[in-house]
């Protein structure tokens, strides 16, 4: 038990790392061993990897094993898309019982309705470096200076980077600092690093060549990182996509229980709420499909931080069926790079079609279309009064 | 590949279900092979469990394998909590290189500094129906006949659970919508489900006792599940949790780089940022530590949507050393339930002396004490101008 | 003019102040002098009030004369109220063409349709210290001193004041800073001076008290004074106002040439837009009718800031009307103390029969009702493509 | 009093209109014989107007008389702007107790530090209508159809307008709907009805040249108008300015009973605050002064929901002196149009020089340094204890 160290303790372990060998065999069981010393632990389902350690240099540090998360297969989902189109059996890693019960049953409707069509609006990544100005006056002016200074910021950004694309800089300025905001185009990469790699260098010119060589912070916060912001609402950030169905009345009647006009004399009431709450979006739980969908597919899974924005716009049509769009204006993904060359993760990759180059679109829009599963499952739920009996059927009894 | 299905196709694929052995290798095998069919990818990693499908019930539908995570090990951190005391080594599940190295910076820094003090100062879970009516005053009224059978509506809804404890209850009113906020103690479970079950008893309960049975929906948006918000970070989901540190000004110098001074002069700066972005706190990147333990403890990784909101408030002190403190509103981790029973996270629980009951509080607290690490390491990475060379040396050569 | 003087110039203008006698015509006088030597301007319309500057004393320093602002008059509006009940004449002061007009049409539909029914759904004032500790650990346990001394609290508050009752402390807490909202009910007057006063009181009796004697400030911003906020949307600031009717489908296509479907249909379209936005609320311009009724009768003008959040919800009803409710979850107004008592205001008051005790929830139905008529005209006027031809006729041909 | 009528009561009072000698004294008090009738009450204090109301054609409908509102004098306020320089005397018009005091002893600090350097970073005013489409591809494909045509559409905008001139277009998406924001330089004039002319007009333009001729609605409430929102402070709503000083820490000890350190030491305090409650900046009440000068000068006054958000940076320097600066991203001020020229509000306009052509940057210049001084002064005596003393002293002692 960790708790037998204490505070001043001189024994306090060393997590072992070797310069050249580290991703192998020997340097997980070092670390498990010391592990096991301090702890009295001793993992047996955590050492269960089917690969060589050496896969993941540039993945992982002082690795010592696996986390095992299960995984289940929703769908199929028909996809109308202009990047995925299909028929498709979404993986999902989760351990959350009913999650993926529900989105298969919304899938189910979806695709009894005649798919979803999926459309990517737009497309950036951001790296947000502050400069910082001994007044207002300077920071404008130099808010001029970068404007037209933009060839050459570019190019100095650009010469880091083979896929990366300086699409603009936005400007924002409080006081005497100058935020600004670089949007990439980063092809299959999420671009994280890729923006922070070219952002610096195109800082690094930008304080030798512009007079006074103005102090800089590479990220001031308007990025926004790991963050949920209005900024990436606004402006997206990752891909912009929307997810749309027309939902049959049919079925949704015979296969969820309830009325198109029923759902669509809620909406007001769920808007109204997400706004009385300050919510990150008015969808109902879009995180819950992504982030079971990014540890199934290797994506970065604090991404879910941004990308479980959401925004649903309903229509009731006068034939009766129910138009549904889920927006996702922050969703972050990728086919390349991150841990989308790991073993479960390509695998993954590769059952959805999404492994090689050109398939993040593909992979933002499966992961729209499954979004909008999960709304339309769900509220059909609570509209319908399932919600409760569906968790008790299918979770665990917990408490 | 799902491609070559067309819309229309009448070989849609069909995801087979067993209504009594659903959680066994035979169903498992099954369906991969309408996978295998469907796509023509036969996978060899993601059947690598080490466990037997039938611990799964609860967890999980339509089981077809597993996600392999890495996972590295970071620390000693020591923490001085009133739940977790000691040295720890903390399991990070992560595909994303450098993020490992970086937290392991910010823990040995902290614990040569002498330990992260961690507190949980709130604790609630909550479900949010809303109730509407004809008019506003009806509404209105109905919030006072709440107040006055509070105990009536608490008996009903604990009556569903061993261990909820229903805290009080919220109302906020729009037009004739009357927002109720159920905010209960769920122990050691996460509690989304416990508070769905016994809000519904309580919702069913009030329907048939409050004179004119007003509908209500058993979710009006403002809980906010899955999902960051202001309200989260202002009256708690989850835990609210502290974890603050004295950073000796040396220890800052040698390991990192820098001077406090010059951390403290751009605290304005990022929070300045963070403000002009709409951000969900002013911290930066709390989701990759916490998506990271997430993933390795079996904590439901959707609720990183509300437990990344963080803020950072700091003190350069008299002395020259550095007061930090991260706060998280939001934190939702349990230690029972969900996927906590799990081989792999049933260990990397182990690993932290988490298993076991009364033991969410501790997590809760190491949760914390490693996001801190992580702030002050990201930190003094972007002051110090070392962030974009460490992802060149640990992380992938992407793009 | 003022671009004589000079930075450096040693004869800068000095504003005469007299101790005993500074309301007086004299002292106007004296200070209108200064002003037209220093600017070379005197100014002949705004000396023209109609009252002895000795009735301004507690409501302006430094007297020179009076803005004159149009009034113009806008109804019969029928409020169904529980203060104000019957047809109101509406004075609103305004120099924006139009403005009247509009808000006047809005009020022949209300009124045409039977009214507005008004509720005052709850109330409070606030000021919210903040207290300041060495650690989260103390910061959290002074949270529960003030829960077990409150009370006492509330004795030293309400020691300092005939009409302000002290309601509640909501607690917030981040890092090692403790923020306090104290609620205070305060009858007729805005309260904001009320409750600094009390506030203060209690916040010093807390320092003497408490052990440690904790360090405050009396504000730290979740008041929040003097702006817009989530925490007023969600917790109140003021009174919490409904107004809501049935708009007659008759009437509205007559008098607003819009059907109701058709107004129903772009509700979602406009509540989109203001998540989108980051907007105060989904309401279209509440702060126009509340800005020229503050005026009229002598609000504190700046509340707009705070009052002009509003929240639309809307039903189109079974039988072709279409209810529309209004909610302002921030309104702070006042039938006594600041501007009030004045002489144009308090005619103002007398108006809409709001003069004297127990006034207030009716000047609060007054302007709910109010905001309604505007908001129905101008979705109208935009949903039917008239509004920019209404500013055509009746406003200035500007630019 | 109005009370005395009931609904169903048939006299209904009747406002009367004259479609050609509308604003003339005898419809005045034709208006207010029908006001007596109604209420009881016969003003004298509002029919106190020095002019003739022909000249408030384009300004009100239903003229019945004015509201007199107090001016007081601050000042002098030496301004070092681009617009403005010189020691200024400012006019606010306010019936609160203490403001002028407060404002006016914030203005002798900053003159007394050598005074307040303004800068206007940018301009704009929006009107943002929002298109709907049938689906999301549609209406991604129209935002790329504006881009290519925004030459037309600039045209098309501009010709109705003498002074407007379009900037861009800004392009946000949801579902199916194409939110545009037309972003103008609207020279002297706040703008709102010149954009709200000119955007009809592209629009219309658009309907009949983009094929399918799409629906619009004029304002889908990204403009935000009339409302404080999270894109105004990103993007610019009127005037983006800046108003900076160094205070002399000699002088905020004399005059202000303040340490510079003790000053910046609260600022992460109240900046957290302002977090935690989702306000619309942090600074401290921006809206006291604007409301003031707004109501003087003859502005909108419902543009305090836009104008208020605030944003204060600071800097301790090494000199010991305190560095502050205050950001008001969406200031909205006019100097034609609207009030500018009635008879106090053109007098006070005269005071500050802001009378004439090229004028709106000056005033915008002046109420940037009015609020620093405000923010400077309320600060000061929240932080050195003398907020409720002072009220005690020069307010109304009213509860």
């Amino acid at each position: 038990m960790t708790t037998t160290a204490r505070p001043g303790d001189r024994r306090r372990p060393h997590v072992p790392r070797d310069p050249v060998e580290d991703h192998t065999l020997r340097m997980a069981q070092a670390r498990r061993e010391v592990l096991a010393e301090h702890t009295g632990v001793v993992p047996r389902h955590v050492t269960g990897h089917t690969f060589d350690p050496a896969v993941l240099k540039g993945n992982i540090e002082n690795f010592i094993g696996v986390a095992q998360v299960p995984i289940g297969l929703a769908g199929p989902l028909r996809v109308n898309g202009e990047h995925a189109r299909g028929d498709f059996l979404v993986p999902l890693a989760t351990t959350e019982g009913t999650l993926v019960a529900s989105y298969n049953r919304g899938m189910r409707l979806l695709t009894e309705s005649g798919g979803v069509t999926t459309t990517v609006v737009e497309e950036s990544m951001q790296r947000g470096p502050v400069f910082s100005f001994a007044d207002a006056r300077q920071a404008r002016d130099f808010g001029g200076w970068v404007e037209e200074h933009f060839e050459d910021i570019r190019r100095a950004a650009e010469a880091t980077t083979r896929h990366g694309r300086l699409l603009g800089i936005g400007q924002y300025q409080v006081g005497p600092l100058r935020y600004l905001r670089f949007n990439y185009a980063t092809g299959d990469a999420a671009g994280q690093n890729l923006t922070g790699r070219a952002t610096r260098a195109a800082c690094e010119w930008i304080r030798t060549a512009c007079p006074g060589g103005p102090a800089y912070l590479l990220s001031g916060n308007v990025d926004t990182d790991k963050k949920h912001s209005q900024i990436n609402t606004l402006l997206t950030r990752g891909r912009r996509v929307v997810a749309e169905a027309v939902l049959d009345r049919h079925a949704l009647r015979e296969l969820m229980g309830v009325e198109a006009a029923e759902l669509y004399r809620w909406r007001q009431v769920t808007m109204t709420g997400a706004a009385l709450a300050g919510a990150a979006g008015n969808g109902a739980h879009a995180a819950n499909g992504l982030a079971a969908l990014f540890i199934a597919t290797g994506q970065d899974v604090a991404d879910v931080a941004e990308s479980h924005a959401s925004f649903s716009y309903t229509r009731l049509l006068d034939s009766g069926d129910y138009y549904w769009s889920i927006t996702l204006p922050a969703l972050i993904v990728a086919t390349r790079g991150g841990g989308t060359g790991l073993p479960t993760q390509r695998e993954c990759l590769e059952l959805l079609g999404c492994l090689g180059d050109g398939k993040a679109g593909r992979l933002a829009e499966i992961c729209a279309a499954t979004v909008l599963a999960g709304e339309v499952s769900l509220a059909a739920a609570v509209v319908g009064d399932d919600w409760v009996d569906a968790h008790e059927r299918l979770g665990r009894n917990r408490a």
